[in-house]
């Protein structure tokens, strides 16, 4: 167990490892970088994408009796708070995701981290409440919850006991300390930072806890749709028989991040008709507070594709996500031929999906490992660490494969190999 | 002096008056509106604007060594925090507003009410921090804060006391109850919703004021490019020797809404180099955390524009600021000759600038009034008592007159005229 103090340090070490991941980034540009899990731009189309948007706003303007000319006019105004594209969107997530979610209970967002920000206060209002999340777990969370002054308590996915189990002693330790756990924080799909996917079994047996517990799942979705193998599993929202899921779609992976489009999609339980008291009408108020509603123009943009797509983005990301795949393989092919050295010393796992691997080493890789690396073997990485709220992962490095090339993950791992060998030659 | 309770309730008014706003216009939506705020559609051309994304796409790749297809990929991607148009947004400050700020000083967000939500649990961390805000105010203000937990004192910016002492007494009273203001909230141009200007000595002064006692000016300018007559009066950013003004500025109104594209600039004391300590580093994160950065989309288009404006938007708002003038005489002509049976009983003010006017009535004008004004007579208003922290304006209306015809003015206001004079009748 970690003392309170080396607590907080990690927790603002987490908050810079975004800036730690830009400083790296620019002090060594000519670096290999596994480290940030961006898409791959070679599918981007932007300039053919905004073409489209003339089609979107005669649609826009055609439902609402105007003219062309007056259609792109409202589009470029002020809009509804909660967004322009819900029916859209929930024709999408029936199609792709196997999702029943009513268009008005869908708010669209400037990015899915928005709807997190927007969320956590409404969801943990009271001093004592506080937010379940995994450790490792996605950075965006415990800025939100450093931001609303929210405490982040962890449980662990891995390792030997049961998910369940884990999350229930951690409820159980909380409540011991005076405080009530109000939301979970997963992504339950190819997970950032670990790739890693959950069961059904633990889908639904999680779903039963938090539902008898009184907790609102937050199921962060960014990487579902880039599934390299097998038969993807349903959606927590979609198995939720209670009402306690929330779903935060996005579409920075699926279509591409400038438009900073996202959603959270809400299940009919938390959408009562008085707007004061229901979490949908508590949303909208705060989305109308700080964003005012999500940039028509993205959302157009959005939209767009949706509508020539007929509301499945599945053909879209197919070549996205067989280059992803493609990615995955030759990573774990050159870690195979540049580790097989070290036998069980160096390990990694094997995702069936998203942007992420995990690589487990015989020595800690932190902070002044990772400069290290960069600075004398020019590849760049990020420590587990920097996503981790005790010491147990210090051991490992996260891998993205998302937007480079083969020969730069060949040559990469190859640098990476050469900087683990210096390591352990120095012991 | 309000009771506590009704001073919650005055503020879960303000939080309501969205909502109203909305519902209002649903009911009726043949009624003429002269309640929403926004910028006159005919203005727009969002269809020809996005034409030139292509072009500043081409100079963001160029400006990187990218080729005209990498440079666009690029702008699709994630990108810096702080923003991509900085530089642009920073020559924009100089030619139209006189304001020198360097472009690595201002932060981009996803328009300005983000760089509100921001800033407020920045600038207040502490239990006890509050923001002092004018009465009446914007309503965004109110939101953010409540947000935030963070406590809105409020002042009087009209009525005989000079701004100064009213704000120094409300500093005072704060103080004698254990609260410390760090933040002063203004519309020092054609504010929303009065209509007023504070004059060079009041912006001196109020600067002098919050430099002593440590307090944060955030100006909030979405009007002050639409200045009718006269000269516009220098920025309180432009007048502060002492780095206690932070700009907010939006290409909301100059641009349109659907970009959704507005900065905060930072005066250099604000922007010490250890980004954990100052406020530019604070800000930088937050936003990190919460939208990740501002759809490169929209500033594309934002920048664009600069770009072709040789950087001033001063010949772009030109014609509508011609349009808002014509529409605010009209409304005046109209005002005076609906009301020139009245006497001194109804009156208004005559802005020299921005979308607004109050006019002062014999009676209370509410919820109710409002209500049986758009129901009976089909004119929406926006009583001032949605922006008052008080029962003092309790008798004031407040009039848009940006995105109407002249037509609907002089119908408008005759509608107005009878419901007034169906309630004089019945007193």
């Amino acid at each position: 167990m970690l003392q309170d103090q080396d607590v907080l340090e990690r927790r603002d070490e987490r908050l810079e490892a975004m800036n730690f991941l830009n400083q790296i980034s620019d002090d060594y540009p000519d670096a290999i970088s596994f480290a940030s899990g961006r898409p791959a731009e070679s599918f981007f189309d932007l300039g053919r994408w905004i073409e489209r948007v003339p089609a979107f706003a005669e649609r826009h303007g055609s439902r609402a009796g105007l003219s062309v000319r007056h259609g792109f006019d409202s589009l470029a105004q002020y809009g509804r708070t909660n967004g322009l594209i819900n029916d859209l969107i929930s024709r999408q997530l029936m199609i792709d995701e196997g999702i029943r979610c009513a268009a008005e209970h869908i708010v669209v967002t400037a990015g899915c981290q928005e709807a997190l920000d927007l969320l956590v206060p409404i969801l943990c209002p009271s001093a004592g409440d506080v937010i379940l999340a995994c450790s490792p777990s996605y950075i965006g969370i415990t800025g939100v919850a450093a931001r609303h002054k929210t405490e982040l308590l962890p449980f662990s996915r891995h390792g030997g006991r049961s998910i369940v189990a884990s999350l229930t002693q951690t409820i159980e330790h909380a409540r011991t300390h005076g405080k009530q756990a109000r939301v979970l924080y997963l992504v339950p799909d190819f997970d950032n930072p670990t790739g890693a996917v959950l069961s059904l079994d633990e889908r639904t047996s999680i779903i039963e806890l938090c539902a008898e517990m009184g907790i609102i799942i937050l199921e962060d979705n960014p990487y579902g749709m880039f599934c390299f193998e097998g038969t993807r599993l349903p959606t927590m929202f979609s198995l939720d028989r209670y009402g306690c899921v929330i779903y935060l779609g996005t579409y920075s992976k699926t279509i591409c991040p400038a438009l900073r489009v996202g959603f959270a999609a809400l299940p009919p339980a938390l959408c009562h008709a008085d707007s004061n008291l229901s979490v949908l009408g508590k949303l909208s108020r705060a989305k109308s507070f700080v964003s005012v509603n999500t940039s028509q123009l993205a959302q157009a943009v959005v939209g767009a594709l949706l509508l020539d797509a007929g509301c499945s983005l599945t053909r879209h990301v197919s070549p996205a996500t067989g280059h992803y795949r493609g990615n995955r393989d030759c990573m774990l092919a050159s870690l195979s031929s540049t580790f097989a050295y070290c036998g069980d010393q160096v390990s990694w796992n094997e995702p069936k999906g998203g942007f992420f691997l995990i690589v487990d080493l015989p020595f800690s890789f932190l902070r002044a490992q990772a400069m290290a690396c960069a600075r004398d073997h020019g590849v760049l990485v990020m420590p587990l660490s920097f996503f981790a709220f005790d010491d147990e992962h210090d051991n490992r490095i996260r891998l993205a494969f998302s937007n480079v090339t083969h020969d730069a993950i060949r040559d990469g791992v190859a640098r990476l190999g050469r900087f683990v060998q210096t390591q352990l030659a120095a012991r």
